[in-house]
């Protein structure tokens, strides 16, 4: 079964929390919503499976694999236009990690740096050394929940805002993103679009319609983006913004760019962006290709499980 | 390195948290207490390793071990007199886990009934199966984290608060929570204790002067609460209530009993509760064994990593 199968299957069984009066927005979103302590928070949980979500070559610096599940966590607090408060860290470690001291420092200067100390935390040592260096035994499994608050006076932006009409924007270069003689690169030290998010709220308030971060590909988070909105979106290549390196098609489906994708009825953008595309009346998402082909966006992007 | 190293070292990096202002209770205490969205919330992230924290054996019910999941963490809640709002789950699965769907579903549904809705959930695969069929790879990796509110008047009973001239009580009775036969028992099916810790926080208020759940047994978790509020704690093993097949030594070593051990000074518990020892001034935790003997109480229980 594909992790995309199962995560849609959660989301079907959310359902039955809309008539749960203390939940806002359950999964399917960056972040839940959720009532509590007299307003609105966000949560989200995020899972980093080294050799799984990526294959850190040997002597990766701990401080680059922390920073990234942090980030990643962190990015999905962006992706709502919040602000983070706290994170909570759970980590399964192979047997002996001499490194767990550095790596959970590390975490924890990250998540301050972003604004969301680490105020829990759990470690499980596993028993077995793994059959393989980077296989699930021998590097670590780390989990991060994010809690933050949504922006006071826009509130949450969700994915389902989209409207016709809108134009598509996103924040950064596109593509690229890990450097295949490495296994370094943008992946692992991205910064997360907290001040850019922040400022699109407060600069276009409810006209900044529908927000996410971009983590599985352009392509394929548009697709998310569109069919959450109820709306079609028409990607154009041409106009992608492309890290040295990319072509369009790394662009819309290399992922882990973490730059937020954006709809609005805005004229003016307070902060630099790029216009890669429109919203328009129907469903589905494609991309207009460099000789004019058209294709199906969601097929550009990393999905779990694939 | 041990786990409880580990968590020591995460514990001590968190003394720079005391300048933060939303964090009102760092690691270290069952839950931590962070001000967000106008109030205080209750937030903690738990791991069940299988293999690792228990080993199910083959044919145990899915049901069951997405029960203890979940309940562990609702127990944290309990332990500081809370309420529940929602949780988030985290999995490692191995390859081709047909009952991915059955866990996720019995999760949601005990998470539903202890208050706590699933508003989020992340799902991995592992790359390679284990060479073992309880090994890391071969049975889930389950992390949820859970948030709550802390008790409207009596504020969030943290371990820190017992006081000399205290008594010492739990909630239920102790030891043999793992059929030796069977692999099953009490330790995958208690009922973390919400209503009792809500009656005694209304009805002794302030008077519940310290709190938290046995999860690794009552003589290493009385050990860590009378360290957590700098007093002597004097069990007495005569008094300790008997699950069946239980002895003294099992009661305060077995752990995963999930009853509450708290201290108050009041002369009325208004729940049933059994007292089992005194708070004096001093540090330390012992158990006078019913030959007379004193033992150091935290030399029984399980700390992880042991």
């Amino acid at each position: 079964m594909r992790e995309g199968e199962l995560l849609r299957h959660i989301y079907a069984r959310s359902a039955g929390l809309a008539g749960i009066p203390q939940v806002a927005v359950g999964p399917g979103d960056d972040c839940a919503v959720v009532r509590a302590g007299g307003g609105d928070v966000l949560l989200k949980v995020d899972q980093v499976v080294a050799g799984r979500h990526f294959r850190p070559p040997p002597g990766t610096p701990i401080d680059l694999i922390a920073r990234k599940a942090v980030g990643r966590a962190v990015s999905d607090i962006a992706a709502m236009a919040g602000t983070p408060v706290c994170s909570l860290a759970g980590a399964v470690l192979p047997p002996g990690a001499a490194w767990a001291d550095e790596l959970f420092d590390a975490m924890s200067v990250w998540a301050g740096r972003w604004g969301c100390p680490l105020v829990g935390g759990d470690i499980c040592i596993s028993e077995e050394p793994s059959p393989s260096p980077h296989g699930p035994g021998g590097l670590p499994v780390l989990g991060v929940t994010i809690m933050g608050t949504p922006h006071p006076a826009r509130g949450p932006v969700l994915r389902s805002g989209a409207r016709p009409g809108d134009g598509v924007y996103v924040t950064g270069l596109l593509g690229a993103t890990l450097d295949p003689r490495t296994g370094l690169g943008h992946h692992l030290a991205f910064e997360p679009r907290l001040a850019e998010a922040m400022a699109l709220a407060d600069g276009l308030g409810a006209g900044l319609h529908a927000m996410m971060d971009i983590s599985d590909g352009l392509g394929l988070d548009a697709s998310r983006l569109a069919a959450a909105s109820g709306v079609r979106i028409e990607l154009d290549a041409g106009a992608f913004p492309l890290r040295e390196g990319a072509d369009w098609r790394g662009a819309a489906g290399d992922g882990e760019d973490y730059e937020l994708l954006f709809t609005t009825d805005a004229g003016e953008i307070p902060i630099p962006a790029w216009r890669v595309g429109v919203v328009a009346r129907g469903s589905g998402c494609t991309i207009r290709g460099p000789g004019g082909e058209v294709a199906d966006a969601g097929a550009f992007g990393w999905e779990h499980g694939r």
